[in-house]
């Protein structure tokens, strides 16, 4: 099978991050895709940036859809062209945090999300509702840096950074899995979870493990009600790929 | 004072309605622009749609948002660039679903949407709680009818259309109020009201009033946590005017 | 228009800073009535002292109703007359306390209410439950003073109190608007907002804006279902006045 | 022990009834005083009844409760009147719709209310939630007449009719227990049980019964936090025996 | 009449301690048999000790029900015999955890429950989420100490510590009532309730005291729905005596 | 890998079809173990059911576990020893229930469960309660038939059956996935899913593709807080086996 993973901010050290680290976890038969956002912001800290994100996304996922079987949205939030893709495509499309807290939900009693830039607290907490998850949910926890600093800080500080406020979730919060709640966060995952004995869970790895599971299940998405295709209607100032969208 | 609606279907007849009830109801010292997104679908019925409305959205809003003391952003959902303009501006933002709630939370106990074509069932829902409201909403039903249906049938068949269903959510589902849920359907409310005998509820109408009170009472947005202004990025393949929402 | 506000306390100092504030905000062609209740507690710290106002503010509610077009119930607390009065006429009702939080709503992500004292905590807690709003609530604190102490202490004294509370919701509970929660903490608000940059809400100012903007929109009361009218019933023991009340 | 039972509405009918159907469940031990609130309307239909009720029926407490062991509020509502008296006093207070819920809750999963006029189904349900036991609420129905119909129509109409509609309580919307959502509806519980075959509760007897277990158990009611004694303030045009409820 | 308390765990000693304490509180009309499981592990702190004590617990019931009146299970937990005995015969059947809630949203707004090992804070928050009080619960403290440490400490020293969380759960949860988490604190209510001045709550007590309140208004569990005596079916590689629980 | 699916009622024919079903969907490389509980009923309908397969579902667990990567409690219900099992191994333990439905949330907005007798239906809302996905749940609809049932009817007879059901689940509840919510319904998924053209779930295959899952990422169960080993503790009246699960 084939899964097409969309980084949708335009920082390509990112997609390298996450092709590299994803082929320790997939299965053989599994062929990633990792794309860049054609076009967008350089990261994505904000409901601003996440919408200057979003037509870079589709576009891509346009141009590669027909020919995969699952499509992961690598952006750690409740990226909002996961449902538009949904509605255009029947093919599994999940993004990788509500991919992290399934897993996490399977293997302890509540989670905790450790994110970059205090804003996404908030913003997580909105994601986590929606996805039905708030029982489950023990806290939302930020490094307080920008999302560009996991690239400009040295691993060891980032890495430091991400244990301490883990750390606080298990021990202040009372989770017993943690989240990693950025996707420049891959990586680090295994050896915090050493660290602090909980499970640690990247959401671009439980994305594809999901993907792979509905795909060998012969799952797609539910074409009937919420995510019924959407009917054609004329689009000015857009390219015409677009229209590939539309029944 | 001066207030921007935003139209962000492309459908200059939606403005145009909008333009010409608007008047009937506005402050006289209000002045009220109403515009048409600069690009997108000429309906939106789907988070694709309002996915490819958000940029043309964006657009016109901050060409003309630092001339204007508040924005209503007029489609009936729980649209992504209320959210997007609240953290870059911190003159009032309203979306007309929200603005209708609100309104209807303070004359009645319970009400309920009447909305367009079936997927907004779900859409509005998910908006509802998302605003925290779910314990006043009675219903969320559909007039199975694409939004632009509300160009091409007769004004009496969408007039029946509307009362029917919206007879429904008051003698089924015990509503006390009745939202319309579409900026399509402005125009209708006091003649639903006299009929059914309850508050009937136009966004654009209402988010228009609530701007004039926020203004009249000098309250802007917060700029604190949520909607904090978005630092500034690279932005790759998008026109120059995007990076005046960073600080 | 005219809007009635009725004092549910009996302390007329209370009465006297409401009739001068609201001076700031109401539109030109709004005509403001304060007046105070006509029996009661001197201020209002417990539903024992809510019962002993509900007769009293009733009263001048019912001699007064027919000659105007709004009414607010100046006591910070999900004040029972609200709900009483939404029963008997039709003209918009608000209370401060939801009024507040609505405006809180439209600016912020979370709010927080700063009381008076303790026992306010549970209350104000109980009343965001029953406007349907404790997703939006980050907090309830109190000053741990009595309603009264806002007379005693000094202007400075109260200023710095509040703010020290307004603060803690803002830094530890995540807040980014705050209400003020008592009429007492009338004319803080400005202050307290410049010192925080975060937006401070007063609810007697809320409440007539909110007015202010039903009626532009000429909006009333749903008088089906919850808030129908009651039937006339035999009264014993009170002012024949409050047969007025009943169809 | 002695409870004290005050009947809030002024219909001597009801206080009768109560007084003789709680002699078949009371312990031997128990001595129950009955009384009617000394001012208010006949029955009581809707929030406005219950505020005209609240006065007379706390000045019955002032009088009596220094002599008792508990006191029985026999409104089936959520009866202001039970957390004033709970700030007053220490002894038990208990209204008679929490009371039935909370057996209902001991021997079913989920309870359903049958109450008299339809405007009681949204105070009813205001009452649920504020109990905080909304998850094991099937439904509140009401048979659409007004209270004071249980005393014009004949015992066997009343019957029928409450029967018709605990039926579909059972069948329709799952409850495995009823409560009888009104005093007056006093002793039609064992005749309905018995065709329903499921349990039906009464108020009042619940109350009593609660306020024997309470007693037994020596248990009284909190005076930390929010149900702490209110302070003394100056009262305006209330009887004297007022103070009487201040430390 | 006659009630049945079954100690799940199979340490005499609770069971000892249960029977004495009992004798202070109960009717003298109730005749009080308390029995230990007949297998399982000694003491409860995991889901897997529940499972083990079930067999020997309903074992216990199945041989002493038809001869009583009530039962009562005597874990504080949410413990699944509870339901299984509801199921198979109509007299009462409570557990202690939800009798101690029950009587403790009676007398205050908020409770804590002060448990023994930490694991317990996870599964009565669980409990309480399942009993529909979650609305009504403060917070889950533990005092970090097994169950058989109850046994193993001397009494002051277990006093001091439930004093000390207890406490906490006063001061900086905002409860206005305990209850005690464990059989084994059976004794130390009315002691920690001088000390604190809010309600202490023992669910052994609660639970017989309502089991009296239910056979004195003579309602019994629902047998329809959830709670209806399930199908005969072949039981392989088990006592006959169980072959009883069917109909 | 090796999975070990117990099925936790004692009918042999019910674990032949779990066998054969999973061969069509498991990787090549994971191992299957079907087997039946050592004891207990022959088909679990009740919580009394369910108890009584307690025993011998960990017995069988406890006997295997070593040896084995992942562990399916094939009943489709929140059957508790998924709990005691996580409390004593780390190796993924997972209900079908709970798999079904997070596999549900991942291709859909809103799933129903498709039940065998009446009784299930307020125990499976509870089981979806616990694991935190009321919101995601339109609806629990049981066919009205024992649960031995499935294997004494015609093979049509019971795909009819259960194809009605769910089409009301779509139709009248607006359900866009459909869980099949017994392991007796194994089989029907496919054929039922091309008829109504939603996905159609089965538990048995969603956690064996779950378990593959999370054995690909290396995540184990959480041993802190609430999943921490129980300490060992005298157990009367159990075969020794059962010490294996204390540290």
């Amino acid at each position: 099978m084939k899964i097409l993973i969309i980084n949708p901010n335009t920082s390509e050290s990112f997609t390298d991050k996450i092709r590299t680290n994803i082929q320790n976890y997939k299965l053989p038969t599994t062929n990633i895709i990792v794309k860049t956002a054609s076009s967008g912001p350089e990261s994505i800290e904000s409901i601003y940036d996440e919408l200057l994100s979003a037509q870079g996304t589709l576009e891509i996922a346009l141009q590669n859809m027909n020919d995969c079987d699952g499509i992961v949205i690598a952006c750690y939030s409740d990226h909002p062209t996961v449902y538009a893709l949904r509605e255009i495509t029947d093919i599994p499309v999940l993004g990788i945090a509500e991919s992290s807290m399934y897993l996490a939900c399977m293997v302890g009693t509540q989670f905790s999300i450790v994110t970059t830039n205090r804003e996404w607290e908030s913003l997580l907490w909105d994601a986590v509702k929606h996805f039905g998850l708030a029982d489950r949910c023990a806290s939302v926890r930020s490094l307080g840096l920008p999302v560009l600093a996991l690239e400009n800080y040295s691993t060891e500080e980032i890495y430091s950074s991400i244990l301490e406020i883990a750390r606080k979730c298990v021990e202040v919060d009372n989770a017993d899995v943690i989240c990693l709640g950025c996707a420049g966060m891959t990586g680090f995952d295994k050896r915090i979870s050493s660290e602090l004995d909980v499970p640690v869970i990247d959401g671009v790895v439980s994305a594809v493990k999901l993907i792979e599971a509905l795909d060998g299940y012969r799952i797609r998405t539910s074409k009937r009600l919420a995510y019924a295709r959407p009917r054609y209607k004329n689009l000015i100032g857009l390219p015409p790929l677009f229209k590939n969208g539309y029944i």
